[in-house]
């Protein structure tokens, strides 16, 4: 490990395509790979506490940038001691650049500079650059951060995306030399929407600025697993084998499978603690929607082969009754589940590439998953 | 201890009047008294797992036969182990009788036999008996069950408090002769409003009903501190030295002194969790509000003196972004706090009690309470 720069990645398979197992070395610990990252975008997972947190086995959290620097701003969380003292998180945590809010805030303008948010219409507006980005992620003290990148919608014509992926790539640049912090490693984000040739000459080009880990963004925007599995189809085999790379915002497991198999390492998403609050709960056995009236009076645990806090303690009949009470209780109870169940999820994956099993374990998740599903109406 | 009951309270102060510490045996474990009983009405601590409740020190919890009654209903719970095991609470618990529910209720209907709830214009109509609510406590299982009382209005007229006190009486026999349960003990209410004459009448005629601990209802009904005193000034006195009094709903810290001080032995109330979701916080120095732009930049715990979860990890600023955000976590980590608050508050005043000391703990306790927070606007 360099002495200048804590950040390594190893690899513990040899296979120069498809799924890889490793392991993420940062200053704050290690992060098996593949990895899911859960989400606190406020600096706060919805519903969960860290110490709950940590006890799903989650190894890396994420938070974000542009709501950070919102509230409370950067300047007082650096005051305090920095993001992970700020909100009790002592692993290795990752920050988003705002980029994503390129694409999901409705008031923006987007200019070869950077970009004027508005969160809402009486909102005051903040303008990010790249250099913003970075200097505020800095500040935050997370460990790994992000370049600021423009996220695009997946209908973006060619010759929008192509324009986009200029200014990306311009941006990702500017990222690099504004960033001169050795504990924070700096990951490119690949963009170019849904076209091949710009999504390739996008990873060219951020290979050649040069970065410790590549994000493939853009995706997970409404354009559905098939034009996903497109783009990594076509944006993996030109990522480079040493270094780790994440696509951000997937998914759901079916999502979470078909990035692995196209050998990505690192993965976020809302969607186990959101689907959590609406009572959509992921077992082995598929997803069902826990305050259906079949479950009111069950009384197994959500997934018996889960050994989750909620799972070990709570029966089905319990849950459905919190949410019919409207007790927070029930979001922090289900979103303990569903972390737990996606932080397995991807450890059973890890340890079946390591055994060279992977396309049988695949098999075998989604004979059981999908087979249950059907009979139910998520 | 009698093999076929297995409650029993046993003091470790011989004082006549006036403070006292104790032991109340159950099934299910001891309490020691003078105890505060966390409220978790529907089976359920709002915004705490039972871990996180079990950690602040509570020894006891409250839940309310009610809404078990309403949702899920106590077959269910009967069915699937009991309300300890559908919660996960394996200590002591207490149930109230659906008495409260006579005040706090707007539709009911008041008659000899019994009471007609209805929870709101639409909903269903309940019928409540003495009889029925012991018969939902026995099957939900709590430690300690609770007589059916009518729950009066602190401003009742002395003829309907003692109409209503008959009522009360009469109830009380049928709940007694109707409770079959060794498990169970059985407390009686003590009724009659704000008239001396009613409640002395009152605790007499449960006296010789003979219940196992006796408690004062029809308080914390917006009579004030002044009036909860008087009540308990003629109705202490009157209670057996030998059981548990438990004044129901009490209280905020200075009414727990008050009460304490008189010689009461249990209390609850949903003030510490109730004012943790609103942003007030409890402390020896006084209580705010950490949603107050004062606290936005605090690096200080709630309270420095407090070995809490949420005191032990989290500053002032981080619960005051929390709540800036509409973050979940802000409900969990200041309800931790608070009830940790009151739990050790409690298990102060006992080793004062223990050592003789309890006036000078109480000076000393509101020197400083008082002190700060005549500067804060709580």
């Amino acid at each position: 490990m360099n002495q200048k720069n804590s950040f390594s990645f190893t690899l513990l398979t040899d296979s120069k395509h498809g799924p890889r197992a490793g392991v993420i070395q940062t200053k704050r610990g290690e992060i098996n790979t593949p990895a899911f990252m859960p989400v606190g975008t406020a600096a706060a997972m919805k519903a969960m506490t860290v110490s709950q947190l940590k006890e799903t086995g989650a190894q890396i959290i994420l938070s974000n940038a542009y709501h950070l620097h919102n509230s409370p701003g950067e300047e007082l969380i650096e005051k305090l001691g920095g993001l992970h003292r700020f909100m009790g998180w002592d692993g290795p945590m990752l920050t988003d650049s705002g980029g994503y809010q390129v694409f999901s805030l409705p008031l923006k303008k987007v200019e070869k500079e950077g970009v004027t948010f508005q969160y809402s219409k009486k909102g005051q507006k903040v303008k990010f650059t790249p250099e913003k980005s970075i200097a505020i992620q800095n500040r935050l003290g997370s460990d790994i951060i992000m370049a600021f990148d423009e996220c695009l919608e997946h209908s973006a014509s060619f010759e929008q995306a192509r324009e986009s992926l200029e200014r990306t790539t311009h941006w990702a640049k500017r990222c690099k030399a504004s960033h001169h912090n050795p504990d924070q490693a700096l990951f490119g984000i690949c963009q170019g929407a849904m076209y091949k040739e710009l999504r390739i000459k996008s990873i060219h080009q951020l290979i050649e600025i040069g970065f410790p880990g590549y994000a493939i963004g853009g995706l997970s925007v409404g354009e559905g697993i098939e034009n996903m599995k497109k783009v990594l189809d076509y944006t993996c085999p030109e990522m480079p084998i040493d270094k780790p790379r994440y696509v951000m915002g997937i998914g759901l497991p079916e999502d979470i499978f078909e990035a692995v198999e196209r050998g990505i390492d690192m993965m976020d998403c809302v969607i186990p603690t959101k689907y959590a609050r609406s009572g959509v709960l992921f077992t082995t056995r598929g997803r069902f929607r826990i305050t259906q009236h079949q479950y009111k009076k069950d009384k197994f645990p959500v997934d018996l082969s889960c050994g989750c806090y909620c799972c070990s303690n709570f029966s089905r009949a319990y849950l459905n009754h919190l949410f019919t009470c409207n007790e927070v209780l029930s979001a922090t109870l289900t979103s303990i589940h569903n972390t737990t169940f996606y932080i397995q999820l991807m450890t059973n994956m890890r340890n079946a590439i390591i055994k060279g099993e992977f396309p049988k374990f695949k098999k075998d998740f989604f004979e059981l998953y999908f087979k249950q599903q059907k009979k139910k109406s998520v």
